[in-house]
């Protein structure tokens, strides 16, 4: 597979694996809010998502990049469209006709059920308030529930038992790849510049070694684009 | 008040205001962990407090600048300290000596009571959580009641009855001056580059007009200044 890539890097962009095809990548956080002031959001710098728009782009691919707030400029080639909250990410991202959906972004699981319209102020009666949560929609188990779903590819971004939620994931929402990453370990977490993954589908298993973001994101885009013309392509 | 000013600037680095003065101010948000992948923090750019410390670096002060997550480059002649919560804020701010302390960090008036060591699991089961909160220490009251208290000013973003809030701020936490700022506004809120306040103290309510961050905290730490060598001044 190594062997195989180098070839591929070698031979330049006369090969491009993704030509024609329409890639919608979600990147970054989300923010829900809890009044005007307020938030809650997950660490995520972006980055991996938008190296993956990048190398996405490079191979040929049509890219749509769906990014809550971030500090990332947007890779040449790469169409960009910034929201803030779960509901916006998602409601963006069915409106795209993407062929393959990765979603990339760390999406908040919850809101706050009652979000308030002006700032909650600190009185000494009240106390501290308790901040009732609902869930929020799920984005990759929407968008693979489709009647004509594109091949979607989750990431599973876990502190402990990594592989087995991962695998979990990729089966209760129908995903075709899933990106197992271990967060507990810093020099490849959120906001670091390196990363090392374990690709999982229904059938294999690979092990991408820790390297940066941009180098990981050519190969995993490779990986991503074999799956996708050996399954999906029609 | 603005003709002094402009003397003043033209006059150029002779007059240096701040001569020898330690400056310590906070800025940015802080993060409240959650669990480790989830936090709850405040909108907030970090950008006027970074511009206050650039304009009072300018006058001579030696300062300190506390910083929450923020994405800005550090004002030269500034020593910076970065922080993550609002407990780290204050035990950062109270080893500082300060003659000026200048709270302009949006500082989370509440924390999670209970912090997760690992990513809380959506469950089939267990339905949406309920976040128990408790509250922060307040960083500007507690500095302000020490023994030997700095002169503190303090900053009150709000969204409805702004100098209301702001004037029982002042006289609730015992400070020489507080910065209201109405972030309703959009045009001179949390991440824009426009700002425009009302300075209010005990006496006297002076107001800022809209203008940028780097122009209104120049005016800021002159009239910061001037409170300073009239009241506090040993």
């Amino acid at each position: 597979q190594l062997k195989a890539f180098i070839i591929e890097q070698l031979q330049g962009p006369s090969t491009q694996l993704l030509d024609g095809v329409h890639v919608t990548i979600t990147a970054g956080p989300t923010r829900e809010p809890i009044d005007p002031v307020r938030y809650i959001s997950n660490h995520s710098s972006g980055k991996m998502g938008f190296a993956l728009a990048h190398a996405a782009a490079q191979q040929g691919a049509n890219v749509t990049l769906i990014a809550g707030p971030v500090d990332l400029a947007t890779p040449p080639g790469v169409q960009r469209i910034d929201v803030e909250s779960a509901q916006d990410m998602l409601d963006t991202a069915l409106a795209q006709a993407a062929d393959i959906f990765i979603g990339c972004a760390a999406v908040a699981d919850y809101r706050v059920a009652d979000v308030a319209d002006h700032k909650m102020k600190k009185t000494a009666n009240t106390g501290a308030p308790t901040l009732k949560l609902i869930e929020n929609p799920d984005i990759l188990k929407t968008i693979a529930a489709q009647t004509k779903p594109p091949m979607c590819v989750g990431f599973a971004a876990e502190t402990r038992d990594v592989e087995a939620y991962a695998l979990d994931k990729l089966k209760r929402k129908k995903l075709a790849l899933i990106v197992a990453n271990d967060v507990s370990n810093t020099a490849i977490g959120f906001n670091s510049d390196d990363n090392a993954v374990v690709v999982l589908s229904e059938d294999d298993r690979v092990v991408f070694e820790q390297q940066s973001k941009q180098m990981l994101a050519q190969q995993l885009i490779h990986h991503i684009a074999t799956h996708y013309h050996k399954h999906f392509r029609k």
